[in-house]
């Protein structure tokens, strides 16, 4: 099926349109129209190789919200007119252990990205969400709830994944204690879905200028992590942390914030982290991990569980043409909090 | 009650001997007479005051047992004649959560070490195991269960039970795969209990140098982490990993070593620790965690445990006048693997 796109064509090159071919339908495919596509900094980092390993051209985007528009002859779980989604992963192997257990993400043989990573089969390059047509196999398309609104559900299959999945591994729940580092698309949803979970949530930043984006969002709690006094005063009060900060930066100040056996999971940034003291580790069994989006399971409880208790991103819509500006004003953390492409403006455009 | 000892009386001072009194007997108290005293590498931090707050004179030892001589009025748990142990801490303030839970290390006013502390009551120094006598209330008198040889139970107490209870917080069990870096009295102590719970245990060292200990103890599998082809084919191997190492150490070549969910646990090295990197903790959501003793339940677990299993730490016993030489000794790693004073040696000595 030929389809229509916006793509990097080469390291750090402005997205533009590109027509390629979708793969024709395997017995277990689904073709999906694609309605919504959220915008992930990570698409950013590929467009420009920052991680390595980027190969062109690159139709970046996981976020991916859509409708069923054909389905290959075995498949059970859709139909025709169904509302799906596709997240950061489109195959695994299947087999072992981690996908058995329900971690594709976590697959031993390395689970393959919806851009960017070699189709199982025929080792051709996977083509992201920034495109007016999807073929995936069943097991990695989802179910999004009627409820839902399609315009902002985009996010959660990237943003809301990420930390839906860590505050499930550290079975938050109604008055668990839980800080936020970090504001952006990742760090807006952490907050919501922590609230949505009955945790009293805390926001941590680096000054007061996020504190009003904090109770807008209906977090009470905010913490300067300059005010010296004020973290003192913090100490042992957190059972998780998630830091979603996506550079560098110091996370020593916050492992003392976290109460015996609390936990600092990063999801933000890849890359080294600087000289940790072992005393709040030793001296209160604290954890410093980390966390990558979750399983296919994991990411239908999670878009079932914002479907009931109605959560959803803080999105800006653009249209297909307005991504590279996007891109510019995303580096400057000019957005609140997630930009998602109305991809019924894709067709303007090329 | 007046009884002898061996203190430092200055910072970094040689011990030397020293009369004293131990407090009257209050209620709840047990007085024991001390049968042997483990040395542990803690002392001789607090004699040379490296972790800062030392008071002396101090009197170290904290892996103690004896024999009890007489009991406070309301004391119900033990009677003269008991064979019994104290570990690192002799009090708490009993009330708060962690303490009711069972978590006496982690008390939320600060446990009272056995020596270097302050006595909670009367503010008087604590003074530890390098003595003819102790005097500590009953919750923190552990039973020694008969069929442990009294003469290597001692380490138990601290070098035994700092390696059991990240064993026990991690849930090793039969078939899990421990890694254990640093095979000094922590590390030779970690394998046994890791055997004894029936993991499949390697002993992972810079070079090959103790390879031929680690099989002397049981362990036929020996990973040298600096052959990056070996610990390449090691990779997710590990559910756990114990670092004994009590000196400053580059901690991220383990990190991959670990599986999925799998911690690296830190027991010996208290201060910073170089750079990390975050991706192995994001890509497998790998911990990295310390641990601090065990609680009194767990210790005396423990216990029970190595009688069961006739688990004893492997001792070299002194006299008390050869603790000088064995803290030089100690210092250069020539011991395997842990003093033992024969405190019936002091009487000859003062």
């Amino acid at each position: 099926m030929q389809t229509t796109a916006y793509a990097a064509h080469e390291q750090g090159a402005a997205l533009k349109p590109y027509t390629f071919e979708r793969r024709q339908l395997r017995a277990n495919d689904v073709a999906i129209e694609i309605l919504y596509s959220g915008v992930c900094h990570s698409d950013l980092h590929v467009v420009r190789n920052d991680w390595g390993g980027a190969r062109y051209p690159v139709v970046p985007g996981h976020e991916i919200v859509g409708r069923v528009i054909d389905t290959g002859k075995d498949v059970s779980k859709f139909k025709t007119g169904d509302t799906v989604a596709i997240g950061c992963m489109v195959d695994s192997c299947q087999t072992c252990d981690q996908c058995s257990n329900g971690e594709e993400q976590f697959c031993r043989e390395g689970m393959t990205p919806t851009y960017g990573g070699l189709d199982r089969q025929t080792r051709e390059l996977t083509q992201g969400g920034y495109s007016k047509h999807i073929v995936a196999r069943e097991e990695f398309v989802l179910s999004v709830p009627e409820s839902l609104d399609l315009s902002r559900a985009a996010p959660l299959l990237c943003a809301g994944i990420t930390t839906y999945s860590p505050l499930r591994t550290w079975n938050v729940g109604p008055g668990s204690r839980v800080g936020v580092v970090g504001l952006g698309g990742l760090g807006h949803m952490a907050v919501k879905l922590a609230i949505g979970m009955g945790a009293d949530v805390t926001v941590i930043g680096r000054n007061e200028a996020k504190a009003a984006d904090a109770r807008e969002l209906g977090v009470e709690r905010f913490l300067v992590s300059a005010d010296e006094s004020a973290m003192k005063a913090a100490r042992n009060g957190f059972d998780l942390i998630i830091d979603t900060v996506p550079v560098r930066h110091d996370v020593s100040p916050y492992m003392p914030l976290l109460d015996v056996d609390g936990a600092l999971v990063i999801v933000g940034q890849i890359g080294p982290i600087d000289e940790q003291l072992t005393v709040p580790m030793i001296f209160g069994r604290r954890r410093l991990t980390g966390s990558l989006i979750g399983g296919i399971a994991e990411t239908q409880e999670m878009l079932n569980f914002c479907a009931e208790k109605n959560i959803l991103p803080e999105c800006e819509m653009i249209r297909m043409d307005q991504i590279n500006e996007a891109y510019d004003r995303m580096e400057r953390s000019d957005v609140r909090y997630r930009f998602v492409i109305d991809m019924a403006t894709l067709q303007d455009t090329v």
